[in-house]
């Protein structure tokens, strides 16, 4: 057994955490810790939990989580991960970042875009970016991963294998729209349910962090104009991407290094992907239109935020680190409703 | 007081008008028709309108209509309004058409989107699209109106303006999301509420019917790419619009020609519009936001598909006909919850 | 034109009352005052009144308001407005309180419920409670109207004409839901949009302050067990009634005493209502069905909490106190999407 | 492995049994068999599936099916199961029925409430109640279960362990909200979803056929006043039980008898449960508030209907027939948003 720390564990990835090992057949969550709700158990403040998980949520101490945990995962806010994710990896600990502090390669662009300086930029060296399907050799020897951004996720695993072939010849346009957990439990006046409630807004158009995590990832100079939005529901990403290439593009046959990816589906032209088909999964849907009428190429994926695009990403990391078959705990279908 | 008539009183933008005109100074419901429901009351049917209207609805009757109606307003499924368009026309009854049977002018375009021989060509030159900002004299003296689409709407009131000095030098991507009111009344797995409900998906790219549409009424062989999205509410359209625009252009100024404007609100650079703001009134709210990074200029519209979208458009339409304040019966303020 | 000022125009009962003002014949908004928004434009902080409403948020000013106004609706939260209230009587203004403070006769339930003791006992003889269909003569000639609690409401229309002629054998079980809105705007971690989504529950059982009201205004001793819930929509109450008559009772005829009522529809016998009805219009609906299997007599209603459970009718009593249609302003049919 | 057949897979309670066998230890899906779908792929018409199962919909076939098998579940409409039932029976399959043919022991009761005689009566005395907590010892050596209804799970686990020692004096009063998926996949006008969004209403009043099965697992002559309604959201359903002890009753006593069993949790006294904690789990959370003042009862229950009220029950009960841990599949936490 596997032996899991949670760091942040009342959040809603770290949540999706605790949901997800339940049924993991290789892996057991041993601690639990949180700022807020240290020394209380587990299952007064998340109910949901009662007779499943008996746990009292600690004060974070790098060394006992070291000590007691073969891997910590981190579940806190942007920007709080790299003190604890310094402490940890110092103490010996496998660690597993589902924030954004370690993706970044350049501590300049992190400053620009989390208006914060990198306190440990030396780990940017070490950490392995947890896209799974594209880094699953490096992820093997990993120590310290950072998962990818749940907007970067349904953003890089269309993209990626296009690129190769087509350069495109305008920014990529890539309209997003996610569910409200996507935004975490901190409350604000536009996600108190009526006002949420039958609205849909677009938000930090142009400059949104998750724009240079895609950049980097794209790699090759290409630009991405990144358009975020939220919509009233819970769960759940949509990508639409507007792709202008600068040549003739085999998108099947690009797509053909999906073909044994266990949560990557390609449903081929004209079949587009949705929400409900990844609802609870860690699957990523993609699906594509090519408009020979105006000569882009729309490409549209779908994913779990939570799942898919956080927590079984991050488990996915886990599996591949400890030599366990990767799909382990993974393998639930969606609920379609 | 205007004498009203309303066929396909039964579908959404039918009640939208019954609705609307319950709070109409000038106008009154005098007559409805349906075919699901003829010989029912209004209110057994609808049984929100129970001791507001006392109405029965009748079978399609041209002759009857133009007799007892000043105006009758069309709220038929797309192509099945062009037939009783017409005779409404010849029996001499002003009409104003909610469908888009009467918004193309080019016969082909008709049928190659809608998959159906227009029957009534002629009246093609005599309708006028009903996009009032931009066509308020012609409305005027209108015997025939063509209410916009919903998507349409959204897409032309921020483009047209900046469109007069700067053009785009690769097709605009218009990503718009629209509750599940604009698919109508028809039953329809998707639309099922538990497969419906934390969905998003996207449709009909590259080839949804109100592409030429917006072409059409931009002009200057200016392309859109349209790409259509559904999502868990009921009512609104936001419209993500990503321009790449040839030269310096300059956002406000061209936006000052809606500063008049009962129905547009320009709410400035960097200040995004919402549905929530725009919900059950016949706004249509304006913002964006210049990417000088990528080169790209981001505009972003709000409307209540029903209102701003369909019927409050439609009785702007026919407050301008008949010579009455364009304003009576829409100046609520919107259900922001 | 009656010239109306809101006290506490930010929350939802003040927004309401702008929505509802602006279809308003005879009768205008003039001013706004807020705590939290003094100063601010009304625009600014509610966007979807731009371009309808030209206002500016003032600091309470009882005098002021006396003078600038004919009527001031008090729409701040429970105990906040007996001040206000009791200043503005002094001050000379009609009163229209959307609060609970001027409800409740007896001073000492007021304070067991409200924990708070009650500042202006004097004034509590004074008001009028402003259930429109019980008290129409006296709200003509009221200064200090008391409009009900929107739960209230939608067991009052329903009990009242039943307990005439039958007196239940147990206390009456009144089991209702209502939307988000009726907690307004006060962020609440169980409100957050991704907690609320998908989530009933159950609340303050046999505890809710508006149990006392309620039973006020049943009289006769009859003892109600008001079990109240929220649930994942923003407005709307729906409340089933469970009733043992203590002898057999004529439920339609009980009920035609609303033949006439403007706003409240009787649906008959095993026609059951729903919120789409009601949404946005000032109706309560009422069915029933009588089980005589159990010997138990169901009775639901329904109403929109925002609207007929709240500034619908207290704008149907300013209508009354002012002579002017009581309907004016009220008659738009719901939106039934 | 225990190899698991599927009849009616399609519909929710079949989906729901695919997603949950996919984190089974010790048991697979070998087959599956659709009326509407034989000869698809799953994954073609249940695209969530996709590389998860690798399964063709059949016709149904009992004799294969009794081969292929261990055990089989039906998912069919009510009425529609004892058909099919029958023949797996005599095939010598072991069946689990999650529709309500074989859960009433009275064929006159059943005659009553589902309208349709009912052709397999002397399978009536064979079935075994599949309620989990009551009939444990009995459902293991089962060869045929009625899964119990999904309402019927949320009143008999909270009020069976009160009646023991105190008996109501009037009819128990369960109103229950229900969520969307409760009513299946059918198409109807009332779940479109423009209609049934922002919409609740009560139906069946005194008549749902889950009142007869209540009533039956209650016994002792205790009668129930079951009102259902539906809301606005997908899963889960809350109860609000009222009930009028004719004496005292020590209700944490009453409970004690649920401290071991592995899916009830009882909160407490005033400690309410809400749909959230229990979504996507196996769980039926109670709570209770003794209303002195009234004399009243007050007890709530929440479970998810398709899996704690469904799928999850019946897999429950799957695990105590094949004599493995009766948890296994079921163990993981809430999807608490």
């Amino acid at each position: 057994m596997i032996r899991v720390g949670i760091v942040g564990a009342t959040g809603y990835g770290g949540r999706e955490l605790l949901r997800l090992f339940g049924g993991h057949p290789e892996a057991k969550v041993v601690a639990v810790s949180s700022t807020t709700a240290a020394g209380k158990r587990l299952q007064d403040e998340l109910p949901g939990f009662g007779k499943l998980l008996d746990l009292t949520f600690e004060t974070f101490d790098a060394n006992g989580l070291a000590e007691e945990c073969d891997v910590v995962f981190l579940g806190v806010p942007g920007t709080e991960s790299m003190g604890p994710g310094a402490e940890l990896r110092k103490a010996g600990a496998k660690v597993i970042d589902m924030g954004p502090d370690f993706r970044l390669r350049d501590a300049g662009t992190f400053k620009t875009y989390y208006k914060k300086d990198h306190a440990h930029v030396d780990l940017l060296g070490e950490s392995v970016y947890g896209l799974v399907p594209w880094n699953r050799e490096a992820l093997k020897g990993a120590d310290l991963v950072a998962v990818p951004g749940c907007y970067p996720i349904g953003a890089l695993l269309p993209l990626k294998p296009l690129l190769a072939t087509a350069k495109p010849s305008v920014p990529v346009v890539i309209d997003a729209i996610s569910g409200i957990s996507g935004a975490g439990r901190s409350l604000n006046q536009g996600f108190h349910f009526p006002e949420m409630n039958e609205n849909v807004w677009a938000y930090k158009l142009g400059v949104h962090q998750h724009t240079p995590e895609i950049e980097q990832e794209l790699g090759g100079g290409v630009q991405v104009q990144f358009s975020p939005h939220v919509g009233p529901y819970t769960r759940g990403i949509l990508s639409t991407i507007t792709l202008r290439p600068s040549e003739a593009v085999d998108v099947a046959a690009c797509y053909a290094c999906y073909d044994d990816e266990p949560f990557v589906r390609v449903l081929g032209e004209g079949d587009l992907p949705q929400l409900a088909a990844v609802r609870a999964t860690n699957f990523c849907d993609i699906g594509w239109v090519m408009d020979e009428r105006t000569g882009n190429l729309l490409v549209v994926s779908a994913l779990d935020n939570l799942m898919g695009g956080t927590a079984g990403m991050a488990i996915q990391c886990m599996n591949l680190m400890f030599g366990v078959d990767e799909r382990a705990g993974l393998q639930t279908g969606g609920m379609t409703v």
